[in-house]
């Protein structure tokens, strides 16, 4: 043993460990990719999803969801290094029970129109296209008062709050918690450039807490009509909280861009992993020599720092979220063109 | 003379004066009101301004506006203390030549439905309830492609800018400033819970130009059919920026209520002289033995900290404009219930 | 008399009034200067301001002030549009007694070490050069346990606050309001680099209520020593809020700055008046064909949007004041170099 | 094999796992703690520090620091679950070459006080009780012209930088960076309740580079010669950003205490793990049924959620540092006493 060595075995015991010899591995010089690029097309996993109906109910499950997990982060139940990813699957009639906590959740909505959520007293339909905010610690549950299956991406924070190690969780007592404000009241307080005088927000997440896909639409329909698509992202606009006009969420990114029909987009990379959804059209992910062929309501992940680039066969319209909100919050956030 | 005045003369000449002898009404125990309350009929002062057109063009008179002056200040072209406020008339076919001013603009729209208002390379199209910003110092025209004349209220910070003493005007070089963005794209691209992602202020004005007022309505119906009215303002809202959440502008602080039908409103002052839209409905404003009867389009001003309140013969809804926003801004706003 | 001179006429008695024939003066196309470039030798006013005490107290005076009035404002109490400036003094044994505004003063001590002010049951001693703040309705005080006369500059936003038609003042029962807190309390806890957790902010003004001249002059020492001096400004600094990195008040914004000795500054004009105290050194102002020569203690005022100069035949510093805080937070602040 | 089961393998193919068999675990009703509370005695590894200097200079090493791991992360570099900390030495003549990375590094001096810091291209020197920050992203290397070793506690934010994989790292191709500004440069522009009229930030982290122990602590004797300690933590404060008063860096929250002699604390807990150093003074900390005496310069841990307690048997100031500006910025902080 070497002298060196055998002083680092004598400060073990003392809970020290040499620096110089991990200087360089716990400092890289750059970001090594944490999973990979993977998409589940929509036409393999629908099936999964409904038939996990036939094996449990939304009530025995709490939640009925297939996690999205990442192929090189199996068991880990995370889509990213920082995000968790989830196909749930609402049947008719059936109610998934009330509960909050830490984490805060984003609902972008693939199928049905006729189920809602409640959150904190209110509650919200959704339908394809919706993205739908539920804040952290807020009483949610969900239901389906319609007669076709209702399916949704979930989207959250939560192998982010266990970094941070502040997860709480709480069941509430009954199935469904009290809704005690109709149908649209966040909406038309908060999402019509209007806000009640003296509104006092509380929580970091938007108080409006469906941003409906046919408002979202017409927007992109609007700029896309008449811009010059930016070459590495087309048409690319963020979900705001009109309380301080940051990001919609304060630990997720969500994101809804309108690729042209025919546009090969330059190459681009961000410190940020992205998770997208297909909401409209098709075409190609690039990534070096790898192509990820997708078409509408197809779900794919694009780790942080991976170069990639779009090319599309039809007018296109992703919807992603990422954790950016957070890098640029301290001051990590990077991008390259 | 006393020594004392002999002192006051002697001093006079070195530019001073005592401050003891003026301390009391220099720093007054409370606010006098400044103005006085005072309503205009539409319908008396309608005539008037269509009277206006057959005596000079918009092209000659720039603006062709009536100026709301408050009685108590006449000569000095303010409704209050602080703001200014306007009739304007468009008549077919007419344009009100481009220029740019210090002073940031808020249109209120009266009557008719073609005109425009063109703002730093956009048009909006103008219609009865909109609610239109034209920010600090961006070229702006208007014009009427309708065949029916357009009245709208003009609101304006000139007694404050002027206070400050910062006004610049530039009259452009021709009688139409160029438009090169479509209808609808600041709406789009701003008013719909989105942002472009990385877009940059160029003012603190809101980049929403146009809020119309289909939506804010339906905003307050949203709201009314389930709140409880507020005892002093009914279901009250502010204009915001979605870029902070703070007020739609940086001088000027607009609002919009609702009163419903019968209702009688507890007394209520603030420190802020407020302008007043009767959009629809009809009531009376209340200060003390004096009542002031409103119809639909009725102008009126209440002073700051005159008290005052509402009583309602109809659904009532209620613009109004304030200099609230810097009041709050620099600490002095008060409100008493 | 003319069509339309009979309409202004008839129109007169619905108070309303012409726009047109108003604009170009109510919207000029750039300022013209309220009140005009004045300086105070402090060598003539001290005797006055000493001699004051021969003829009321600090007790019947409430304040012992002689205004610093704007030859061309003469009766307006006003030093410059927007603000008044006035010269106190405290004899050995005298208080000035407690009373609170919406006001926010600045005082800037011109001479004398020992007396105090006494802010919200704190009291500050003030020696020559410090900076002092009473924050908007705050209880405050003035009182002089030394054996020597304390004379100091107030600053204070009387004619914007008035202009918001916002004043309230109340007298305290008592001469002398409680002090609760030890001397040297804010300072300890505010202007360290350190914040309480949990602090919340009472007031827009800064918690930090003496910024004491020591430590002003040591910095800007060192800057000096080494930065090369800004063409129009040598080195300039502002107080700030330590709660928000602003200005230290919400209504005035204070700097000190020092020009090396032997600099001739280049041409600067801005939209602020700008009041100056000349702390230390001497030099000249120039504006166009005029110089006012200034000396140690010399107060000077500059209007908003005069173009001057500096040269000195000293190392100087100058301390100033003006209204630049309210327009940025308004967006109508204007330079020129 | 069960359906179930059945299931869950033909879904794991696609990449699809069942949230139902996991949510419990993945969001638990609240934090298990991350790590050990641990304290490392400075008279422990003070021996060990020095030793590492007759092993390897600091050029090779590059920063000759001993981690201070926590024992049940061993391997992982982390004192807790966010953050790294680690005790790095500086002998006479040597110099810890210039690199720059996205991590943010705070230093905490424990002996000596004549080595100096060199970041952004200026030096400051560092002595017992500094806090000094190295803002992300900046080029810096450290040297001792004095005749005495010196030690101080780094705290980075590798494993945050890690989670959220945004690190960059770059070797400077000299062995000192350029060295423009003088000492004392930072303190005087940005530490002195002034900022340079006109500064813009280029960090996140704050511009005052060092924050002396003298002022510090002079500031802790004013308040607690006068305030009731709090129960819970006695007198603590923040350092802050003087740019928007917040946290003084983006990533990590330091805070400073001051115990009374004899005061035995309430418990109290909080979702961040936080780090401390004993800067003065002595005592226990108590953690249920354990109990870690310490003494000055001892270094010690407390997990996040970990209900504690302090008493001393001197008048003790505590340096501490922990993720709590990341939570409280993306809403997940919590406390309890």
């Amino acid at each position: 043993m070497s002298t060196r060595e055998e002083f680092y075995t004598r400060i073990d015991k003392d809970a020290l460990a040499p620096l110089w010899t991990r200087l360089k591995s716990l400092v890289p010089a750059e970001p090594t990719p944490v999973g990979i690029p993977y998409l589940w097309r929509y036409r393999d996993i629908r099936p999964h999803v409904l038939e996990s109906a036939t094996l449990i109910s939304a009530m025995e499950a709490e939640r009925r969801v297939l996690i999205l997990e990442n192929p090189s982060l199996r068991g880990l139940s995370q889509v990213s290094n920082t995000l968790y990813a989830g196909v749930q699957l609402l049947m008719p009639g059936e109610i998934a029970p009330a509960h909050r906590h830490t984490q805060s959740a984003l609902r972008f909505i693939l199928e049905g129109s006729g189920a809602y959520t409640a959150v904190d007293g209110e509650k919200t339909l959704m339908q394809r296209g919706d993205f739908v905010i539920t804040p952290s610690w807020t009483w949610h549950h969900h239901g389906n008062d319609s007669s076709e299956p209702t399916i949704w991406l979930d989207g959250l924070d939560i192998p982010m709050v266990a970094f941070f190690n502040s997860t709480f969780r709480e069941d509430h007592d009954r199935v469904e918690a009290d809704v005690h404000r109709p149908l649209g009241d966040s909406p038309a307080r908060y999402g019509q450039g209007l806000l009640p005088v003296g509104h006092v927000a509380r929580s970091l997440n938007s108080p409006v807490f469906n941003y409906p896909y046919a408002r979202t639409r017409e927007a992109l329909a609007t700029i896309a009509a008449h811009d010059m698509p930016d070459a590495a992202h087309g048409h690319l606009m963020r979900y705001i909280n009109p309380l301080d006009g940051g990001w919609a969420m304060p630990t997720i990114a969500p994101t809804i861009q309108l690729l042209p029909n025919g546009i090969e987009t330059t190459p681009y990379r961000s410190t940020d992993a992205k998770v997208f959804v297909v909401v409209e059209g098709g075409g190609a992910l690039h990534l070096g020599d790898q192509s990820l062929v997708f078409d509408e309501s197809d779900i794919f992940v694009v780790p942080g720092w991976v170069s990639h680039h779009f090319s599309t066969t039809a007018e296109t319209v992703l919807f992603a979220f990422s954790d950016r909100v957070v890098q640029e919050k301290i001051g990590i956030f990077r991008e390259q063109r």
